[in-house]
C-alpha cells in the first residue's frame, strides 16, 4: 500500500484475501461436499455422481460435470423472492451457474471420468461479495471428493486421473481508484471495474470476466487486476489442498 | 418400552427425541434465525421483517406472518431437481410452508405486532425425517429474535406484546406397531401411520395432521400418539427457552 | 343440543348433516362418475381407468390412485382467477389433491389393482363448504364404479378384490364454543378450530386433520369433534351404498 | 333430405338441431348462469359482474365483456391434462375464449354499460361437439341476467340499453358430402368442411369461421352452409326468448 | 370506385393490393425461406424440414407440417413485451400459428410427404396490418422450397407429389361502408367488419375468418367480401409462381 | 501470418473482420434500428424510447437503456425451439442481454438522458458466430439515431450530451495455435480459448470475457487477444461513423 492511498474498509492490504475456511464433508448426504467462507459470504457446495449423461454425450464415452446456483432469500441484506416462487431462474443466476460449470469443465478430463455426471450445488447462506469466485473454489473442494468417492465405489477405475489441474477464483476491483483483492459486497458496490478471475492451481487462466461498472479501464489497470487475482487464486489454491488432505 | 417391543434403530427410547441442537441467531443479515437440528435433520431459518402487509390486511391496522419451506436439491439422499429449475413450486413444499405458516400465527397476536409482515424462511440444509417439525420449532426462536428487533427498532411499540404463546412440533407415528416419537427418516419411511403434531408452549393443539400410510387407525392409537407429541414438544419447548435466553 | 346453545345459521342439530345428495354415473364419458351435493356444496366426481402406472411402479405389478381437485372460478361467492390462466397451481389445490389420492388408496389394494391407473377428477361446480371432504365422499363412488368397468373389460381379474373398505370425509369444527358437524361457508369462516376427518366403513381414521384457526384447542375439543366427525361419516358411507346400490 | 342422403348417426335431419336444454339461473353464486345443453354437450355458463375495467378502458365510460372457456379433464372421452398442471392455456382453448368474448361484445353497447366488466365462464362438463358454439348460445343468456341483476343493483342505470341484440352460434359442416347442421362429435371428427358462425336474434353475422379440414370448399358449398347456420340460429334465438323469460 | 366513395388513406382502388415483394431463399441456413413484404409489413418466413413426425403421427406413414408465428417486440409501432419474457404465448400468436399450419396443410398430401415434418416460422419484423395473411402467402414458397430440397435430399421420393395445390391468403374488410382488399393497420383499426380469406389457387376456399368489429354484417356484404378477396389471392398466386420461377 | 501459419476457412488474416455491414433506419417503427451484418452473421437491432423509467429510478432523474437478445428459431444451422414455446429463457439469451445492455450503458451518461428508457432489441436473423457482438456493434448505432429521435421530440433537452464515447465489439479466439479476429460458427467451435472483447472509440476497454473451451491460456496469449479485439474495434467504430453520417 503506497502512503496515499485509503485503507480499506476491514483494514486489509490491497492485495490480501478475507478469512478463507473451508470445511470439506460438511455434509453427510452428498458425495463430495465443501462449506467454504471467504469472510462473511458462505457457500455450501455439495457434488452429486449420477450414473448417467446429458443426451448429447450418451454413448460418447465421456462424462460431464455441470453446477448449480442459489441464493437462499435471506442470504442477502434484504429477502429477494425465492425463484422457485417467481417460476423462473433470473438471468445473474444462470450466467453464475454457467460458470461455475465451465470452470470445473477447464480441469476436468471428461473423458477420463467415463459415461458418469457429476453436479456440483453451491447455495449461499450468507452473501457478502464473491459468492460466484468463493463458489467456484469450494465446488472444486467437493468435486475432488465426490471423484474420490467415484473411484472407491469403482464407478471410475482407479487408474483414470479424471483432474487434469485444481482451479480456484476470486474478485479483483478497482475501487476509489486503488486495485484491490477479494471485494466484501461495500467494496463491490462501490467499485468502477469489477473483474473475476478463474485461476488454476498452474496459474493458467480460464475464465476473465471484467466488467467496467462506472469507468471503462485500460490495459495497466487490467493487467493490475489480473496480477492481484493470480496472486489470490495461488494462496486458495494452497487453502484447497490443505482442507483436502485434512 | 415393553419387552418385546423391538429397539429402534438408533437406540432411542419410543418417546426419546432425537439430540436436538439450536444455534439462534446463525445468521447475520436476517433480523431473526436458528440453526436447528433433530439429529441428522438441519434446517436454517431465517426471520425478514418488512414494513408492509398483504393487500387485504392493509388499513387493517393487523400485521402477518408466513413462511416458505424449502430442501436444498442435495439435502436428500438422491439429488431433486430444484423447484425454481423445473420453475412450479410443489405440492408438499406448498403444504409445509402453509403448515409452518399457520402454526406460527397460532401463537402470534396479529393486531398487536401492527402493520407489519415478518416472513420466516426454512431452508433444510440436510434432511433425515422430521423437516417440517424441525422447521416449526426454529421458525419459533428466529421469529422471537424478529419481534425483538422490531421492538428495539422501534417498529413494534416496547409495550406491545405479539406473542401469546410459543409453538413447537414433532412427528410421531407407529412403527412395526409400536407408536414412537421423532421419526428418522429410515422410520419415517416404515411407517403404517404418520403424525405430525403442533403444540403450543401451554400444552394446546394447533394442528393435528394424522394420515394412515399404511393401515388406517383407530381411536387408541391416536390417544398414544398424541401423548407421546405432546411429551416431546414439552421438551422442544423448553430447548426453546434455554436457546433464546443463552 | 343443550339449552343455552345457539341454534345453527340453517338451523340443522349440531350432529347433523347437510342434504346429501349423490347422483352416481352422471357424466357419460366417464369410467366412473358422481355429483355429490353436501347442501350448497356440489363437486362433479369422474373416474378415468388409463392402462399404465407411473415411472416409479412399472413392472411392480401395482396400480395407482391418484386425484385432481380444481375448483370452477365462479364456484365461489366472488370470481377468482383460473390456475390455467395464473400458469400456477395454487399449494390449496395441491394440498387438497394428494388428500383425496392418499384418502382413497387407503382403501384400495394396488396389488390387486394390476398395472393400471385410475384418476378421480373433482371439480367444484358450487362452493358453500366442505368442499374436500364432498370430493372424498364423491370420488370413491366414482372409484368404485370404474373398478367395476374395469372388471367388466376384464382389465381386471374377476375375482381380484381391490377395494379392502370404503371411504368417507367430513368437515367438524368449534363454532361459538360449540363442536358442529358438516360447516357450511358461514361457519367454516366463523370456526374457531376446523377438522377434516376421513374415516373408512368399518370407523377407522384414515386422516386427521385439525387445524386452529383462531384458538389452539386441548384434547377434550379434539374428542368431541372426532366423535362427531365418526358419526357423520357413518351416515355418508350409508348414503354411498345407497347410491352404488340403485 | 334426398333420396340418395345416408341418414345422420343419430336419425336426424340435415337441418335439424340436437335436442337444446337451457337452464337458466343454475348457479346459486354468479350474477347469471346457465347450464346449457346441445345433445350430449353440456356447458355450464356464468357471468360476474365486477366493478373495474382493464386498463385502458380506465376513465372512458365504457364497459367491458370478456368470457373465458375451459374443459373439464374428463368431459372428453379420453382425459386430457389440465391446463392449470401443463402450466399453460393450449391455442385452441384461447382461440375459443376470444371467439365467445367478442361473440357477446358484438350485441353489447359498452358505453350503456358503463364502467363495469361483466365475466363470462364457459366450463364445458361433457363435450360431444359444437362445445363452442353452446358456450356462445349459453353465454348470451347468463349475459342478460347479469345485466338484469346489475340494473337491480344499481349498477347499471334502469334507463340503459346495453344489448343491442341478442347472439346465439351453431355448427355447419359438409360430411360425406352433405351439408348439415349441429354436428356431434362422430360427424365433427368425419366432416370435410366445418364452420361455426355466429347470429345475431336479427339474422346478421358476427363471426363467420369456416375451415377445409379435408377438402377446400367452394362458394355454392358455403352458401349452403351458411343457410342451415342462419336457419339453426334462429331456432336457438327462440330458445333462449324461452328460458328467459320462464 | 363509384363515384361517392372516399378514396383509401393510401390512395389504392378498392380491390388493388399493396406493392407485394416476394425474396425467396432469404435464409441461407433454412431448407426453405422468404421475405415476404405486403407493403410496409414485412415477415420473414423459414422452413425446416426434420426426420420425424409428431407422436401421433409415428408409423402411420404421414408427415406432418406445422407452423409457428411470432411477431418481433418492435415490429409494431408501441414495442410489445416478448412472448418469451412474459413466459407465455398469448391467444392471437397461438391462434395465428394455427391458422397457417391448418391453411399449409390444405394443401400437402401428408401421405405423400412421408414420415418428415416441416416446420415454417414465420417471424414479423415489420407490422403494418395483414401480417396473418402475408405469412401465409410467403410460408407457402418456403414450403415448396423445402420439399424441393427434401426431394433433392431423396428424403422424399423424385415421383411423390405432396403439394396438392398453391394457397395465400389475404385480409379484406368493410371501412366507411365501402368493402376493401389488403388493409393496411390504419384501416385495419378502423375496420367495421374484418375477414382473412385463405384461397387455393384453384380459387376454393381454405378458411373464411369474418369478424364483426363494429356492426354485424348481412350475407351481400360477405359476398361483397369474398369476391375481393378470391382476386386479391389469384394475383398473389402469380406473385408466388414468379417468385418460385425466378 | 507466419509462413506456418494455416489459412483460415474463409481467406481472412488473422487480423481481419468479416464484411460488415451496416444499414441504419431499417425499421420504420423504431426511434432507432440498424441491420447489421458482420459476414453471415445479421443482427436486427431496434431502439424504442418510453417516458419511464424502472422503480428503483423513479425520481432519480436519472434515465435507462436496456436490452433484450433473442435468435429467431431457425437463424441457426438447426431449427430451436422458440422461448416463448418453452416458456422460458434460456441462460445464454439471459446472459447476452445482460452484456449489452451493461455495453450500452458504459457509453451513456444516465443523468443527461433524464427519466426516460431505451430499450434495444437484438433479434438474430441469421447467425454466423459473433451475435453478441454484431448486437454490441448495432444497438449502439440504434441508440444513437433514438437519442438524436428523443432530442427532436425534445424529450431531451437540446443542450444534454448523454452519450459520452462510442461502443463496439468483436470476438477474438485461439484457433488452432492462432489468435483471429471475428470469429465465425466454424472457427469459433473449434477454438480453444474464446473471448468478446467490447471496447470504446477512445480504446478502452468495457467488458474482457475470456473462456477457456478447451485448454487455459496464459498470460502472453491473453494479451495478443485483446491487441487482435482493440484492432477490430477501431475498424468497427468507424464503420459505425460512417453508417451515422451516411
Amino acid at each position: 500500500m503506497t502512503e496515499n492511498q485509503k485503507p480499506r474498509p476491514d483494514g486489509r492490504a490491497a492485495d490480501e484475501l478475507r478469512e478463507i475456511v473451508i470445511e470439506p464433508g460438511w455434509s453427510k448426504q452428498a458425495e463430495g461436499s465443501a462449506l467454504i467462507s471467504f469472510g462473511g459470504t458462505k457457500v455450501l457446495c455439495t457434488a452429486s455422481v449420477m450414473p448417467k449423461v446429458p443426451r448429447w454425450l450418451m454413448g460418447s464415452g465421456k462424462g460431464w460435470v455441470t453446477a448449480e446456483y442459489s441464493m437462499l432469500p435471506r442470504s442477502t441484506n434484504e429477502r429477494m423472492d425465492r425463484e422457485s416462487v417467481k417460476g423462473r431462474i433470473g438471468g445473474r443466476t444462470h450466467e453464475i451457474s454457467r460458470l461455475i460449470g465451465r470452470s470445473l469443465r477447464a480441469v476436468v478430463d471428461l473423458k477420463a471420468l467415463g459415461e458418469i455426471s457429476i453436479t456440483v450445488d453451491c447455495d449461499v447462506l450468507q452473501a457478502d461479495g464473491g459468492t460466484r469466485t468463493a463458489s467456484i473454489t469450494g465446488a472444486y473442494v467437493a468435486l475432488v471428493q465426490a471423484i474420490e468417492w467415484a473411484k472407491e465405489q469403482k464407478r471410475i477405475p482407479a487408474s483414470a486421473k479424471p483432474l487434469i489441474d485444481s482451479v480456484a477464483a476470486v474478485s479483483v476491483g478497482i475501487v476509489g481508484g486503488q486495485p484491490v483483492l477479494d471485494l466484501p459486497y461495500v467494496e463491490d458496490s462501490a467499485a468502477d471495474t469489477d473483474m473475476n478471475v478463474v485461476v488454476t492451481g498452474r496459474g493458467l487462466f480460464v475464465e476473465v470476466q471484467g466488467t467496467a461498472e462506472e469507468a471503462p479501464f485500460d490495459k495497466r489497470e487490467l493487467d493490475q487486476l489480473l496480477e492481484l487475482a493470480v496472486g489470490g487464486c495461488a494462496t486458495l489454491s494452497q487453502k484447497q489442498s490443505e482442507a483436502l488432505s485434512a
